[in-house]
């Protein structure tokens, strides 16, 4: 089996917006080393009774100006979304549901919609132009997103999460150990070359 | 009026002791550039409705391996200290009380003791051992930190901390921006050196 890092992400994280900034960075320099992992970081902070930085004024206003400059450092394009916390259950079971060669696309567009191009995803109307970006059929991805296989699959996978201590996103696995924020892509990248 | 990097800590926690370490690097190089403050940390987080890392067992967890990598990293010496999370009141009224000149020492001493050592410092006869290493009279030092004055100057940091949005230590402050974690010491010298 080929050894990989477990990215755990939701497209909900501007942290994890900018862990896939890096990891495409690292990819496009090597064969692609990360599995990626959508989980429902909502799902986690009720399960572990955490409350999540964006409903803690002071927390949220550092996080604000922290993305920006980790951003402004590396180059990133970003825009803290205006409606930050938004619904991104659609979009994760999304990612569930749509075929594998498309993923890497719709993760660019997902993950820039919501943190470069400051849109509401949890819009219809919104969803439904990167859908087709994406080339995606979207009476078929509405019906898909809606089928409870896919439901209980993103229920599923934030369970397990859950059950080995990850408490948040970007979270990065391998070995079983556990590597969480966008800042420690590094540490997870050593054990990784260990 | 000189330019300098607040810095606020409390002993309780490791990532300020990793925080001091960098910053003795950094002190060794250039004329002291950082203000010492010392702020009740569990006091920010009942203040703001933080539940601390230490009473979430997914993040207690992270955090131990995290502060361990980060030490390695940095070629420090650190041992999580076993009996984690201690009350570091009365250290941290004894830094207010204690004369000017010894402040450094004490840092030193009483950081390593916790974060270096695995003493346990709320223990009267270990901590009565380190302040003599500091060559501070203990019953003056025991007398002074019941003083009043002493018990309203370190509430009073905390509460002006608050009504700054500090919710954590370590948190560094320049030009009324505030960085927070050892991982962010970096962005608080780009602010300095604008």
């Amino acid at each position: 089996m080929t050894k990989s890092i477990d990215f755990y992400f939701d497209f909900i994280s501007p942290y994890a917006y900018i862990a896939h900034k890096k990891i495409k960075i690292i990819n496009s320099k090597n064969r692609p080393i990360f599995n990626y992992k959508p989980v429902l970081v909502g799902g986690l902070h009720n399960l572990q009774g955490i409350t999540a930085p964006a409903f803690i004024k002071s927390k949220l206003k550092h996080m604000i100006s922290d993305c920006d400059l980790i951003a402004k450092k590396n180059n990133f394009d970003f825009t803290w979304n205006s409606k930050f916390p938004l619904n991104s259950l659609s979009i994760m079971r999304g990612y569930l549901f749509i075929n594998s060669d498309i993923k890497s696309l719709y993760l660019d567009i997902m993950f820039q919609a919501y943190w470069k191009d400051n849109l509401d995803i949890s819009n219809e109307k919104i969803l439904i132009t990167l859908l087709e970006k994406c080339k995606i059929d979207t009476n078929n991805f509405f019906q898909g997103i809606k089928d409870p296989k896919i439901k209980n699959e993103l229920r599923d996978v934030t369970k397990v999460s859950n059950d080995k201590e990850i408490f948040g996103t970007p979270t990065f696995v391998i070995n079983n150990k556990i590597f969480w924020g966008q800042d420690r892509l590094e540490f997870a990248l050593d054990e990784y070359n260990k």
